[in-house]
């Protein structure tokens, strides 16, 4: 049993409608991306609002709150205690500190930004989207008011997709990251080696190959299909659980370019992964899940960049490519390893390689401080992204639909996310780091498809744990240490500059 | 606007809630039979049960009590402002009547009950499942105590299936439908007409195929696949609808005797049709459904056997079968409608054909009506079920799996289905009979493809209304009668003994 103490059990209990709410709704959202009827959406928004209101009104009840107020006076918790207690104080409090006609607000704002943000993309029109963004921008800082910050209103907008981050995390961070990637970067693009583009990115290959390769590597990677759970096909791939039983994955077909299939399968498996897991005996509880978007990305990014761009799997991967994808005949292992990392200077972040991809997302968070504070204005932004992507990146949009209108986050009210983007990739090298003095053998175990003790490895330092401990102090836990940028570089340059 | 008055508005305003959460059951529900990983199941049947439970408490709250009681003391309530009174008086009473620990009860004992029917059936041996069939049948003895009844015990638990339907209704029925159907029975199979069975039962497809074909019956008939509809596969062919733009039917691929997997499809179809073509105007309200599993059961009916199994469908069927199925090259539709139209006394239910299903359903009603007064025990019932298929039927069951243990419904728990599936054939043939009058062309129509005029019909007559009126005031509305047995032996007579 994790739970012992009888006031945490009844408030776990009495939490089991939540989680059965939250099942519901992830359901609903997986639902709403792979099989639903086009014109189904009217309804399922509406069932979607009504459960998150409901939501809200359970967590504010006053029977949750006196349990909570009770539970936090006990003594001698053990640490899942603690973390059931700190995950939905948590919840309470973001629930209470935002009066809930702001957050209706916010929700129906971002609805119309982001149908307006598709056609203003669409239309290559920044002014389209213009008076949207103001609007989410303003009422994002009126947020974090709400919810209260010491230092910078970023603070409380980025603890909301990542507990504990804080702006001076983030500044610490790029600041770190910034020269040093862009010294390897001028090293990679100056010395050749690894190509700019590659001529497999053009060529059309037959889905329901692909689809047969795709399944092939999940069961190579022990991926459980049927049992525990699946693989269907979306407009963007991602990762939906249903609990820790059943944990669900998508991908895309575009016809051509084969490597974004596949890596996304890998990316999202390393999602899935983590929430296969988690402790059994977290399951129907508020700390049964992984605990922020940082660490989850960092095992699918450990997974899509450390393992699946390696030379090794590259070498697993290349027979079984061959096999369904006649155009491969001529290729081998090097071929497709070279294929799967080129590294050129881009305008746009989803196709951005490992080495530029957060020099992206560092111009996203400096653009994101600084419209919070009104150091820069909606009105400048579009001229401004694309000064920032010169300078950082050496590149310029000729448009703004590859400029500031290529994402579609901030349309949806997602300030302060991008970064946990970057502690994917950050805490992706940190496990690196130490998994390689655990198993110094980790390449060779890649490249003979023992998959499993990796996997053991994930589950005793991170997965297991679900959100008993809050990100920074479970990576301590499992580390010594927090969010490290340093495994990253050591990562990049071993790789790339060897 | 359906509603006007501003207590009624409110009312269904309060209420949504409660549909988003039968919403998300329903989308549960499919899930579970269709896509959902096995491993899942766990996890999905807490979240039910959880919602079961907020569901109870949501209808019982006082909020909702106190407006429904405003709600009644209005004046000049339109049609659809008393219907909603009536279904949600209706969930709030039998909420109210039977004790919350009783219905878990109920709930926990069916559960057990169906896991040990299937080892019973399995096994043959009667006894394992004998215990839990007499909880059930004292439970459901005291439930409808609870419930409250006039006339007989079965009474209240009829009417949880069906609306307004009491025993004397059943027993109408049936004392006409009896002489008359084994009086027609013995006719045909005397006249050799119609065969007792057909070669084509025992030859093997291949799935794909008919994968195909049956989308394109679907076509055909104009189901809007994509937009508001689906087409999956389950062990048992069933329609869930998620709202009145999201409805989905199942069929499944036994691999021999197509003619089931069409007719599978057909059925559902008919039922979909219903919650596709309730007015838009009481989508997200309680009586945004069909009203009862008879009028239900009438629309699949009336598609599967009136329409499915007529000869001018199998006109319309032939050419397509004959193009996916190359077995059946020396077939004509004179054939397939023969191997549509078998009939004979058989011992299984779900496969008897139209003029023997009845008297399955008359033999179950018999013996639930008399295992609630006890006027028989269940440990009789093997023996009184072999008995009276002999004298029903004429044919004895060689064991228990193929006589009393047939059936998955009583263990759980659901007493008082069965009648329903009779007043589906019922209604079919009553809808059959007046859109004769209206249509007199109606099997032209089927033969032309021409199904938008039938189901504009359908949709005036009955679908439209969802559950604004009672089944039988619905019936009455229609057609100026209510339950009528007489039509169904008139389509018997006309469609075997002619």
């Amino acid at each position: 049993m994790a739970f012992q103490n009888p006031v945490i059990k009844e408030l776990v209990n009495k939490l089991r409608v939540l989680w059965a709410l939250d099942h519901a709704s992830a359901l609903m959202g997986w639902d709403a991306e792979t099989y639903m009827p086009r014109e189904g959406i009217q309804e399922r928004a509406i069932a979607q609002s009504e459960l998150a209101v409901l939501k809200q009104k359970i967590i504010l009840s006053p029977e949750i709150r006196r349990l909570v107020e009770k539970a936090e006076k006990q003594e001698d918790l053990n640490d899942y205690e603690k973390g059931i207690i700190r995950v939905v104080k948590r919840n309470i409090e973001k629930a209470l500190k935002v009066p809930p006609e702001v957050i209706a607000e916010y929700a129906r704002i971002s609805q119309e930004a982001t149908q307006y943000w598709r056609v203003a993309k669409e239309k290559n029109d920044f002014n389209i989207f213009k008076p949207y963004l103001e609007k989410i921008v303003k009422l994002a800082r009126k947020i974090a008011d709400y919810l209260g910050w010491e230092e910078h209103p970023y603070d409380a907008l980025l603890d909301l997709f990542e507990e504990g981050l804080r702006t001076r995390d983030v500044d610490r961070i790029f600041g770190y990251l910034e020269p040093r990637i862009r010294r390897i970067l001028e090293k990679i693009m100056s010395s050749g080696k690894y190509p700019a583009e590659h001529e497999l990115e053009k060529i059309r290959y037959d889905p329901d190959k692909l689809r047969i390769v795709n399944k092939k590597i999940l069961e190579i990677l022990a991926f459980p299909l049927g049992s525990r759970a699946r693989l269907d096909e979306s407009a963007h791939p991602f990762t939906q659980s249903m609990g820790i039983k059943d944990v669900r994955i998508t991908t895309r077909y575009e016809g051509f370019d084969f490597k974004r299939s596949i890596l996304s399968v890998v990316h999202e498996f390393g999602h899935a992964l983590y929430q296969l897991q988690i402790d059994e005996r977290l399951m129907v509880t508020p700390i049964g899940n992984g605990v922020s978007l940082g660490i989850h990305e960092g095992q699918s990014r450990f997974w899509e960049n450390i393992i699946g761009r390696s030379k090794e799997f590259a070498e697993v991967l290349t027979p079984l490519l061959k096999q369904y994808l006649d155009f491969l005949k001529d290729y081998d292992a090097e071929d497709i390893y070279y294929y799967f990392n080129t590294v050129r200077p881009s305008l746009i972040r989803t196709e951005a390689d490992e080495v530029t991809y957060n020099l992206h997302i560092l111009l996203r968070a400096k653009l994101e401080k600084q419209l919070l504070t009104e150091e820069i204005k909606v009105d400048e932004l579009p001229e401004i992204w694309n000064q920032y992507m010169e300078d950082l990146i050496g590149v310029r949009p000729r448009n703004y639909s590859e400029g500031v209108l290529q994402d579609i986050h901030w349309s949806m009210g997602s300030i302060g996310y991008f970064p946990t983007y970057t502690l994917g990739n950050l805490v992706a090298a940190q496990m690196r780091h130490h998994l390689l003095k655990d198993m110094p053998d980790l390449y060779e175990k890649i490249r003979n498809k023992e998959y499993r003790p990796i996997q053991e490895w994930q589950r005793e330092k991170i997965h297991r744990w679900g959100s008993t401990y809050a990100p920074k102090e479970l990576l301590r836990k499992a580390f010594g240490e927090e969010y490290e940028a340093k495994y990253f570089i050591e990562y990049l340059e071993w790789k790339y500059l060897q």
